[in-house]
C-alpha cells in the first residue's frame, strides 16, 4: 500500500458554497506538489485530475510511488519540476483525503453519503481555486486537465477569469452530450442496483462490490477502443480451461482483461463517491449560464490554449475537442488544436506516451 | 397482445445435433411465410432475424399487427411479397415458438434452463434450413440477415453451399470482434448478477427483470449512435421534477428514452435464451473451420451478394463490412457494397427505411 506520505492538506475557513445549492460547513482538501514556487510566483501549474485518481499524479521524494501521471511530470519530464511547481488536486467529492459523501459531515457526526449536496464540476473546480489561493499564488501558469479534469479546468477558467495564463486541455469536453451521460447514467444505476447499496447506506466492510466491478467493466468499454482490443486481444481465448458447465464463465481474452481491471478498481473507491463525481460530469456545461460555450470562455483572460484529443476516444470524441477550439478563440489567445492518432481511445492520455509527451513538450517548453 | 395466428410449425423428425456438441431429442421450429412458392420453386427468401425478434417480421391477413420489418416486406414493398416467398424463422435459441432454453426438455419434463447445449450461430443456420427444406425449397432466391441475422446468414450459406443464389447481409460480421464481445460479456453478467436470475432457474413469475432492464439499456447504447441523441435529444431535461431527495433519479431526456425502452423488452424475453443466443454471437466466426473467412465463404455458390452497412454502426463497424465485401469476392459472384450515411447506428435498417428500401429495392427488382 501506498504510504501517500507525500499528501498535504488544507482545511478551509469558511463554509464551502456548493455551486448547486447546498453548504459543507468543513472542507478539507488534498493536494501534492512536486517543484518549488517561484519568487514571482508566475511557474505554478495546476492539475485537475479524471473522476477516479488520487492527488498522486507522479512520485516524489516524499512518495517514491509511481503517480497516474508518472511520465509526464517530473525533472526533465514534459511538465519540468524543476521548473514549474505543479500542484494536484484530489477533487472535492472524490475519496482521497478531501471531503466527499464517505467523509465525516461534522453536525451530525455520520459520513454524509446521499445527504451531501448536489456536486458539481464548478465545487471542484472552486475548491482548487482554494487551494491555489492558500499556496500564496495569484495566477497559474497553466491549469491543465484531462477528461473531468479537463471540464474542471474549463469550470476554472470561467469562474476565475484572471487565474490562470494558460490552458490545457484534454480528451475533454465543455459539455456532456447525451452518449456519456447514457453510458455514466447506466454506472449509476448498475451500482444502485446492487441490493449492497442499500441507498447509499453500505457497511464500510460490505460495499456494493459486484455493482462497482460491473460499473468499471463498463468504463474500461468506453475508455479504451475497439481497433486496440482488436489489435490486442483478437478473438484470442484464456488458457485455462472452462469449469465444467460454466456456460458463461470467461472464455475470451478480452472477457479476462476486463475481468482483472474491474478486480482492481473495486475497494479503492467509494461507490456513493463515485455516484457524484459521475453525476457532475452529466451535469456540466460550461455554457450553462449564458446559454453559450464561447460567451463563457470569451470571460477567461487565458493567453495560449492548447486542446488534445485522440481520434479513437467515442466518449469525448473529436467533434467536442473541435467545439471546445472554436469557443476558445479569441483575438488575444493563441489556440493549438493537436489531434493524435493513438489507439487507446478516451484514455490515451494515459498510456500513449510517446503521442502525448510531444505537445505537452511543446507547450511548456515554449514561453 | 399478439395472437400470432400467423405462426406456423414444423417439428424435425430426429435429434438436433448441436455444432459444439450436444444434441435436441425434439425440435420445434416456429416462422412466418408471405406470399406464395411458384411453380419452380425459386422465388423464396430466408429472413433470418436479430437477437430479439419474433418470425413476425411483417403484417398479413392472418396477423395484421406491424412486424419488426413491416416497411420492408410486403405487397409492393421492397421485398414484394407479390413476386416472392418469403420465410421469417424464429432462432433456434430463442422463446417465440421455436425450441430455446425455456423450452421443455422432453427426456425431463422441465425447461432446459442452463442444461441447453451451447447455442452457436451454425444451429440456427441449420434450424432455418430444416425449415426450407420441409417447405419443399431446394434453393433459394436469397438468403437475408441484419445483425445476428446476417452472421446466421453467413454461416448458412457456408454449412450449406448451395441452398442460395443471392445473400443480402446488413450491419453484420463475419466474426466477433472483442469490443462487441465486451459488450454483450458484460450485458450477460450483469443478467447473470441479478440476485433473481439465480443460476438460470427464476421462477416464471419472478424473472430478473432488473437485469434485464440494465442490459437492455446497455443493448440500446449500443444500438443507436451518439451523433442521433445529439441531434435528438441534446441536453433536454425531463419536464417532470424530480421527487426532492431522488439524486440519483431520470433527469435528461436521454435516460427517460433509455428507460421506457428498457422497461418495454423486459418480460418480453426470456433471460436465458437471451444469454445463450448472446453468447453465440461471441462465439460466431465464419473462417472458424479453416483459419480463413475467405476460405470459407469461397464455398458457398451464391452468384450475387449485397452487404449493406452504416456509418455510424459502432457494434457492427464498417470495417467488419469491408472485410466480408473482400472475403466474399469470387470471380463468379458479383458482390455489392452499399455503405449508408445513417445516423442511427447497428439499428439503422430498423428505422432509416428511407436510406435501406433503395439498395433492398435494387437487388430484389434485378433479376
Amino acid at each position: 500500500m501506498t504510504t501517500h506520505s507525500a499528501r498535504k492538506f488544507i482545511q478551509l475557513e469558511s463554509e464551502f458554497l456548493m455551486h448547486r445549492g447546498g453548504t459543507l460547513p468543513r472542507v478539507d482538501l488534498a493536494y501534492e506538489t512536486w517543484g518549488a514556487l517561484n519568487s514571482r510566483r508566475d511557474n505554478a501549474v495546476l492539475l485537475f485530475t479524471g473522476l477516479s485518481p488520487s492527488a498522486h499524479a507522479a512520485s516524489s521524494g516524499e512518495d517514491t510511488s509511481p503517480g497516474w501521471w508518472e511520465e509526464m511530470l517530473g525533472p526533465g519530464r514534459p511538465i519540468d519540476t524543476r521548473r514549474y511547481f505543479v500542484v494536484c488536486v484530489n477533487s472535492l467529492g472524490s475519496c482521497y483525503g478531501s471531503t466527499g459523501p464517505a467523509s465525516v459531515d461534522p453536525r451530525t457526526g455520520e459520513a454524509y453519503r446521499l445527504e451531501f449536496p448536489v456536486l458539481s464540476i464548478e465545487d471542484i473546480a472552486g475548491a482548487g481555486f482554494e487551494v491555489i489561493k492558500a499556496l500564496g499564488i495569484e495566477r497559474l501558469h497553466t491549469v491543465v486537465g484531462a477528461s473531468m479534469g479537463g471540464m474542471t479546468a474549463l469550470a476554472f477558467c470561467t469562474l476565475f477569469p484572471h487565474a490562470a495564463r494558460g490552458l490545457v486541455t484534454i480528451s475533454s469536453a465543455a459539455r456532456a452530450e447525451p452518449f456519456a451521460i447514457a453510458l455514466r447514467s447506466l454506472q449509476r444505476e448498475i451500482i444502485r442496483s446492487d441490493p449492497e447499496w442499500h441507498d447509499g447506506n453500505y457497511d464500510a466492510g460490505k460495499p456494493p462490490v459486484r455493482g462497482m466491478r460491473l460499473a468499471r467493466k463498463l468504463g474500461m468499454i468506453t475508455y479504451r477502443s475497439g481497433e486496440e482490443w482488436l489489435g490486442r486481444f483478437g478473438r484470442e481465448r484464456v488458457s485455462a480451461e472452462h469449469a465444467p458447465g460454466d456456460l458463461f464463465g470467461i472464455d475470451f481474452e478480452i472477457e479476462s482483461y476486463l475481468e482483472s481491471h474491474a478486480n482492481k478498481f473495486v475497494g479503492q473507491f467509494d461507490p456513493n463517491c463515485y455516484l457524484y463525481l459521475s453525476r457532475a460530469m452529466d451535469l456540466f456545461d460550461v455554457g450553462e449560464h449564458s446559454g453559450c460555450v464561447a460567451t463563457e470562455l470569451g470571460k477567461s483572460t487565458v493567453e495560449r490554449a492548447m486542446v488534445i484529443g485522440a481520434e479513437t476516444d467515442f466518449l469525448f470524441p473529436l467533434h467536442q475537442q473541435e467545439e471546445l477550439v472554436e469557443c476558445l478563440h479569441h483575438p488575444d489567445r493563441e489556440v493549438e488544436f493537436v489531434v493524435l492518432p493513438s489507439l487507446q481511445g478516451h484514455d490515451s492520455f494515459l498510456v500513449d506516451m510517446d503521442r502525448f509527451r510531444p505537445p505537452i513538450s511543446r507547450f511548456f517548453d515554449q514561453d
